[in-house]
């Protein structure tokens, strides 16, 4: 293993005074990619929160300095203006500033943001993708985001509600029966999510999904219908970070078939 | 780097006549995920297409057979029922046989179709998940595909054509001012995608950008707007693989900060 990966020219380096912008996936270790590790391999400082997981953090530098930035839905240790001013704080001091996010920084991960604020105060920073949860978490339950004949695509969609209290989302654009739909942090709004979905056609039997803490070794995924998903929440106690899927894709595979981690088993005759 | 991926336990193991669809990401072997590396490592016959970036394919061990069943969209080399053929057979020969794939097996990969026959002819799989074009290539080109304010979602769809020569695709979702829409393999189909959007209501002077051969060296980025994406493609002689990105995001950065590989360069005031 460690012959191959010293096969990969090394590009991902960072300077001094430079801000890598890393997305760590859902969780588990596995689906970090080479340039991730290799810019957690430099950092000095790693400025994170509550998304990356325990054993993600465990693989930096022993002497990596941690500033904890993590954030709650409801209760914000540190609002975004306070993580970019650490970002660029940290930057100035000299050190090479790992911010490690889990997901992917581009999608929902408020990466753009971030890297807007550091360049305009002067500091270079790189963007190193991660895996988002949609496409890890999916593959890891057995659910195609898109297949031929049922999904023709999908959208990425976040049921986290905007400052003024509402959930304000395109919803003809969203209930179109050929789009998998994918809701990152909709466990909260998730029976407005239902109404709206089936208020502008989208059919209440329409297959959908919970999965919980995906892609870590307590993924559960719990499949329903668009009807039933708030009561999913319900009975099974879903707490965040959970994902929800929408549409056909949802019931390709028999679950007799899956087992949370991305095995597809077949049975015997 | 040996040091930091030995800490990562490996869960990642298929046992003879098994199958692994495995993403390869867009061609920068630096996206790869831990999870392929060590699938790649046990592999003892590989089955690609021409998505895979020759980098990537040199890190195969040298001992595994190479079986090419690269798509082309006009002259298909080997329909998908071939391809679906070649891996049971191979499975059934007792192999542990890397179905490697371009991008994310379970986004515009088809890997769901290849599951589900690998199942329904008795044989098992794994599917880890790859960085799909959308996430990794806007990164290098800084563009986030999603941005307070900007976008609140985005969409991933393919421009490919249908078998009856249409392309059929929900038009009124895909125009939503708020959601970034990225187009997969739609340079052949451009002058559709910009007439339906337009006239759904999408504004003509929305920004859009084409990335050509997104995270691999000779990755180009060409901004301009709605409207001018067909000239784009004449004038700067786009070639697939090219990706489409529509929506406020594709200008949140000054290009002057950007040199298609995920660095963002601040300059002196």
């Amino acid at each position: 293993m460690s012959a191959l990966i010293s096969k990969i020219p090394a590009k991902s380096m960072f300077s001094q005074g430079e801000v890598a912008l890393v997305g760590a996936g859902p969780g588990d270790p596995e689906l970090l990619t080479i340039k991730a590790l290799r810019f957690m391999e430099q950092a000095q400082v790693a400025v994170y929160d509550r998304l990356v997981s325990d054993e993600i953090m465990a693989l930096l530098p022993e002497d990596c300095e941690l500033i904890y930035v993590g954030k709650k839905q409801a209760d914000h240790r540190l609002p975004q203006e306070g993580i970019n001013d650490v970002l660029v704080q940290q930057a100035k001091l000299g050190k090479r500033v790992l911010r490690l996010k889990g997901g992917d920084p581009f999608i929902f991960g408020r990466g753009g943001e971030e890297a807007l604020y550091l360049l305009q105060h002067g500091v270079s920073c790189h963007v190193a993708p991660g895996m988002t949860a949609a496409s890890a978490c999916s593959a890891y339950a057995g659910i195609p985001l898109t297949h031929r004949g049922v999904a023709q695509g999908c959208s990425f969609i976040t049921g986290h509600l905007q400052t003024e209290g509402q959930l304000d989302l395109p919803w003809p654009a969203l209930s179109v029966d050929t789009q998998t739909v994918v809701f990152y942090m909709g466990i909260n709004t998730l029976e407005t999510i239902k109404e709206q979905l089936i208020k502008h056609g989208r059919s209440a039997d329409t297959p959908a999904a919970i999965i919980e803490k995906g892609t870590r070794p307590q993924q559960r995924t719990i499949r329903g219908t668009l009807t039933t998903l708030p009561d999913i929440v319900k009975q099974y106690n879903i707490k965040p970070p959970a994902l929800i899927i929408i549409g056909k894709v949802v019931d390709q595979f028999d679950e007799k078939h899956l087992d949370n981690s991305g095995y597809f088993q077949a049975l015997e005759a």
